[in-house]
């Protein structure tokens, strides 16, 4: 193991500190009743929690109440709160916003994503915003990607891509705003991200750094948005992470939908990782062979980034893995959903994982 | 209009030769009993009818009594009759179909798409059959992808762009065999098949000429091999079917599947446009403003590649189309299916086309 991680690691056994997962999509309702106390069990116990409810969170009372919500619902664990860019995110707003304990704005670009339909048109005019969210030194997160426009050519393949001289321009007028682009994608995306300075990290999904588009053309529980893309910007997102860079780190992105809404004829978009994610990474890391980056991905270059306390396997209770096949359930139940008998299905549903947490 | 078509274009009807569909999937059972009286119902009487059913069309007899079961079907219609390559077509088997009446012999990469299973891995090995092929004046209709391998970079978005070089080798060797590259999807192979020579032609589905990615991303009724692609490619698809270039010609691969097959946790691939072909075809290219090469596109290009007898709207009996705002069906049913209340879903279903065919 390399000197900067306290991660123990035997043939059988990693003992590591609870991760941090820095974009987590926990719903409302039933399903934020089922997916919220998942949350530990999958290995985190520091969860940024993103704001694109209905409706969305757009001002610090809402993000506040919410947070209580979520802690009712899993009492261990720290939520980051955020708010969702909208014309009533006034400087005044952000004032309150930071005062209230509250850590970062997400903008959303107008209809790329569920629950995007208040998203952004044009970032300009929220300059104002920005730069007291830089006063208070809140964290701007991205979805970055460009509306699709065909007569412009964008598409959901390159809508990355496009997206990434809006960040350049961001970063260049606001250079001491801490910015995150969020589930990142692409080659171009990590290499835009590495170019940038020290304010500017990035986020990656567990299940893009598995996944391509040939995995979600035809499997809607594969499918999301951003789409998982070629083997080349697959293979990016890999060497990123075996690298150590310190800016980049775990966002799950997780985002749970009913069964039945995944299996329509118009599957909504989203991957559910929550409850198996930790397992999920440290099966995946040591494929990769690079176990001894597995913290720094999982807990400490995001907390580092998001300037939260150092936590480690010493000064803090730690979780164990244990080497075990462990089969992935094929769904999950959602109590109390108005369809009866609804259920999310995880990522890997029914495939095995190599590590499981061990439970005292 | 042009001198070379023997449409007749009013500002609300359209009269033109019955229609030739160089590629769709007939199926069996009771799904081909659906489908196949629609062939004329979308305004077409000659079809080139896909042989990968289950089994596949392997034999020249297997290919004629397939042929028998189509025409009880539709008595109207021309059946094109293929079959699948596979080791058993001997150069012997070559000749019996050649002499059975049998036009092409279909080529599936393995794995790529439905009932591809004993699809070909390695083409030399059947350079015997093509130079039987050639010998017999028989044509090859190839599903032009390699199969996704992410060790080597390919997936589904550049698996027909690395195939080209496979076609450009077969043209070489074999210049005299008549090569259909089928369901072009990427500029890449419009321009490829344009820089080959006359032996080389091309056929592009309705669908590919109207979606992109964005569009079967999160909608299964849209998903298809090869898939649609960037906004670029499907420019290219439609600017060399609005310059009328002789060697491009619809093949409209439609490919019905029960909406059970395509709404679960993995659909099927394949759009179904059989019942509203041309309609959907004459709604597009007025879009487009080149009704002019509506004829060639939808009969005489293919039939000139094929070595069919010219018609047109004088020497035999045309259709008329009529504008009406034309409501699709939300979908099909299935009779006699195992699952009771099947249906089949198609392309545009509930929305409207601007043209239909005028019945007597």
């Amino acid at each position: 193991m390399v000197d900067n991680t306290s991660t123990k690691t035997s043939t059988d056994t990693i003992t590591l500190p609870w991760a941090s997962d820095f974009h987590c999509h926990l719903r409302q309702g039933a399903m934020m009743e089922t997916v919220t106390p998942m949350v530990e069990q999958g290995g985190v116990r520091t969860v940024l929690a993103m704001p694109n409810l209905t409706p969305p969170l757009t001002t610090a009372q809402m993000a506040v109440d919410y947070g209580k919500a979520l802690k009712l619902l899993a009492p261990s664990v720290h939520f980051i709160l955020t708010l969702y860019l909208n014309p009533d995110l006034t400087p005044e707003e952000i004032n309150k916003a930071a005062a209230s304990g509250i850590t970062a704005v997400k903008m959303y670009p107008s209809g790329v994503t569920t629950n995007s339909d208040w998203g952004v048109v044009d970032l300009k005019m929220y300059y104002r915003t920005f730069q007291a969210m830089q006063d208070n030194n809140m964290v701007l997160c991205l979805h970055g990607e460009c509306p699709s426009d065909a007569e412009k050519g964008i598409c959901i393949l390159n809508a990355e891509e496009r997206f990434l001289d809006t960040l350049r321009e961001l970063h260049k007028d606001f250079p001491r705003l801490r910015i995150v682009l969020e589930h990142a994608t692409t080659k171009a995306a990590v290499e835009c991200v590495r170019s940038l300075g020290d304010t500017v990290g990035c986020t990656i999904t567990a299940h893009h750094l598995f996944i391509t588009v040939d995995d979600w053309a035809g499997q809607p529980h594969h499918f999301c948005k951003p789409v998982a893309k070629f083997p080349s910007d697959r293979d990016a997102l890999r060497e990123v992470v075996m690298s150590g860079h310190p800016r980049f780190f775990l966002g799950s992105d997780s985002a749970p939908h009913p069964r039945k809404a995944k299996q329509g004829d118009k599957p909504a978009a989203g991957v559910f990782t929550t409850p198996i994610l930790i397992p999920l990474m440290a099966t995946l890391f040591e494929k990769l062979g690079c176990l001894d980056k597995l913290e720094g991905f999982i807990s400490t270059n995001g907390r580092a980034f998001y300037q939260l306390p150092v936590i480690n396997s010493v000064n803090s209770e730690p979780i164990t893995l244990i080497r075990s096949a462990a089969k992935v359930p094929d769904a999950f139940d959602v109590k109390g959903m108005e369809s009866e008998g609804e259920t999310v299905v995880p990522f890997m549903s029914g495939k095995e994982l190599a590590w499981k947490i061990k439970t005292s």
